[in-house]
C-alpha cells in the first residue's frame, strides 16, 4: 500500500473520535513557528501546542525565504500573531550539500535547466544562520517592531530548545 | 508570560521524557506533506505520522510555491521521498482578502512599500486551487513522473480527509 493510502486511513481513525469542530481560525497563543521540514521535528509535540494555538510554517532548514515573509505577514496583520518562532535543528540536511552542486546533479539527471527555484539555500554555519533568519525578519519593513522575533536551535538527540543569542 | 516562553517551559518536559534520540534524517514513510499554516491543522495527528516517518511542508495556504519546490527537489533528490501529498483544509484564511487589498493596506499602514513578498496568493475556489498546485508540481521539469503527487481538503469540522479528482 502506498504511504498515502496509509495516512489516509490512520485519517479515517482520527476523524472517528474528532472533537476539535469548534475552534476559530486566529491562533490562541498569538504566535507563529517556523521550523524545518525534517521529519524527526513534530512541532506540536516539541512545543506542547494544541489544536488552535499557533501558526506552524515548514520548509527544508526552517529558512525565512519570501514565502515564509508572505506567510508571517498573512498571519500577523490577518489574524493577529505576535510573536515569531525560528526553530533550525542540529544534523539537518541543508549543511551536507552546496547549491551549485545540487543544481548541477538536476540539469544532469533529468537534462533539462529551469528558472525556479532559484536557489536552495545550502548553510555552513547552523547558529550563523538562525541569526541571519532572525536578521531578515527584523529588517523587514512591513514587519512592526512590536512583534517578538527569537531564534532557537532544536536538538535531535535530546529533544532540547536552545536559544540563539543576537 | 509570552507564548515563546510558555512553549519553552513545555519543551523542557517533553525534552525530559525524550525518546526518539537514534532516529535518521530520512523519512521511513518517503513521504512529504504540504499543509497550510492554520492553526488547527496538527499534520502528525491528522494523519498519524511518529517522529521520523515524514517531511512536513507548511505555509499560508498549502500552496506551491518556489520554496515548496526548493524543499520537495531536496526531500526527494537527497532524502528519499516519493510520495507528495497536499492537503488545503476548509474555513482557508486565504479566500477572505485580496492581494491588492492587503498589499495597499501593508503600503498605507506601514507608510512603505517593499520589492517582496511579491504576491500573497489569495484564491477563492478551493477545490480548484488544489487542482493547480498539484499541477504546478507535475509540470515542473525536474521533479519525476515517478512521484505520485495527490491533493486533499480537510475539513477542520470533521477532521476527515477527502481527495481531489485531477
Amino acid at each position: 500500500m502506498s504511504a498515502i493510502d496509509e495516512v489516509l486511513q490512520a485519517n479515517a481513525a482520527y476523524a472517528a473520535q474528532f472533537a476539535w469542530g469548534d475552534l476559530p481560525a486566529p491562533p490562541t497563543r498569538r504566535l507563529i513557528v517556523l521550523a524545518c521540514m525534517d521529519a524527526r521535528i513534530v512541532v506540536s509535540q516539541i512545543l506542547g501546542l494544541k489544536p488552535g494555538e499557533a501558526h506552524v510554517l515548514r520548509n527544508a532548514g526552517g529558512l525565512v525565504t519570501e514565502d515564509v515573509l508572505r506567510s508571517l505577514l498573512i498571519s500577523h496583520y490577518l489574524l493577529g500573531t505576535r510573536e515569531f518562532m525560528i526553530m533550525a535543528h542540529t544534523d539537518c540536511g541543508m549543511m551536507t550539500f552546496t547549491d551549485d552542486d545540487l543544481f548541477r546533479r538536476l540539469r544532469h539527471e533529468t537534462g533539462t535547466a529551469v528558472v525556479t527555484p532559484t536557489r536552495f539555500f545550502a548553510f555552513r554555519d547552523l547558529e550563523e544562520n538562525v541569526r541571519e533568519q532572525v536578521q531578515k525578519v527584523r529588517s523587514h519593513p512591513w514587519i512592526p517592531a512590536t512583534i517578538s522575533v527569537r531564534g532557537f536551535i532544536y536538538d535531535v538527540k535530546t529533544g532540547r530548545l536552545r536559544e540563539v543569542s543576537a
